[in-house]
């Protein structure tokens, strides 16, 4: 018997880690990213050499470009995208980068596809510790969602129902990076800025977070930051 | 103040009956169709030529092709879509033109746009009565959805939730007729057929309920059926 799972791989070390954990675990991944009309494509890039590194078998790239929907800084040119805050700052409100609804359709999607595919569990990267202030990345919108699909869908009707699997949801940064060195996750090839030049810019939340994550876990990150001194 | 409301508009008869009701009861319309990779893009003139017969400013067209994604008879030719069946086989359990978490998708996508656009109400044509055993039409879905929007999006969490508006969730088809015909909805505009040529077959589960309400009802209904004996 198979273990399919669905895994959102957005291309950041959080996706990249929770793969290895799915792997590790004994699932077999099928890895959907979504091109929504970033800003930029870099991490889609990133989650094809992690998806390669993992040697997952399926791969499914969703085009969903969520610009004439939803307005945010990750979607939208005219809005900027935050730089510089302090971690006081990051950790407080919803910032620009807010993209309404995106995890919900996200695993709205996802949850279709595990439904096709005989898969009854798909996991997200989201973490609510350091978070950046993001009301679907909490463990109370998922455990409402996992309710909806059990109410919505064919599987949830039948007694069997998706499960959300968000297993980095308790964790801080610097834990994902150890968990993450642990399995083996080529960060090098992951990509979690959100501006997307040819270097990380070191000074979105993205990078800002990331950067404390392996510094508090005493690791060195291999991305190459265009500012490092932030 | 505008009372925005963004309208799921599919271009059949029920969807353009909430339309109008949405209307009649102030609400500035924002009507959203779903390209879905449906079998045919029949519906979609139709709810173009609906928009149009009741002056929406504002409606958008999305491209979500499910087909990669999701298993069903709506989206994938090698199904075929289920004819000429009874009335007691329709109401038995999920037919083969269910698409896993559509429902769920375009609702969530609706949200967005509306949390973008400042509208706090989603409207939705779904019934569950003469429904076609869609697990993601009854109210104990749309509250559950309601509920995960309440937590997951930045207006849920600031005390402004969006809400699902299911107003024909009680109705029978024939009711819905009614409604429609006094509210002045163009029903030789709309498309309920599945199946999609150049007249509604009058087999499918849709053209078999749509025929049974405007029969119960006793009104004519001004599409042209390729099979009227059904």
């Amino acid at each position: 018997m198979t273990n399919r799972a669905v895994i959102l791989l957005s291309g950041g070390l959080d996706s990249a880690t929770v793969l290895a954990l799915a792997i590790r675990d004994g699932f077999t991944p099928i890895a959907l990213t979504f091109r929504y009309g970033q800003r930029h494509a870099r991490e889609v890039t990133a989650a094809h050499a992690v998806a390669k590194h993992f040697k997952v078998k399926e791969h499914i790239v969703y085009e969903l470009d969520l610009r004439p929907i939803a307005k945010s800084a990750l979607t939208r040119k005219k809005e900027n995208v935050p730089v510089g805050r302090s971690l006081k700052e990051i950790s407080k409100g919803i910032p620009a980068t807010y993209v309404p609804s995106r995890n919900i359709i996200m695993l709205s999607i996802a949850s279709s596809l595990a439904e096709s595919r005989g898969a009854r569990d798909v996991f997200i990267a989201a973490h609510a510790v350091d978070y950046s202030g993001y009301p679907d990345c909490r463990p109370e919108f998922f455990e409402a969602f996992e309710e909806a699909l059990s109410r919505g869908t064919k599987t949830g009707v039948e007694g069997a129902p998706i499960r959300i699997r968000a297993p980095l949801v308790k964790m801080g940064k610097a834990e994902i990076v150890k968990l993450g060195a642990s399995l083996g996750v080529p960060f090098g090839k992951t990509w979690s800025c959100y501006i997307g030049g040819k270097r990380a810019c070191g000074g979105c939340d993205s990078c800002i977070l990331r950067l404390k994550g392996f510094a508090e876990a005493g690791l060195e990150d291999p991305v190459v930051y265009a500012n490092p001194a932030r």
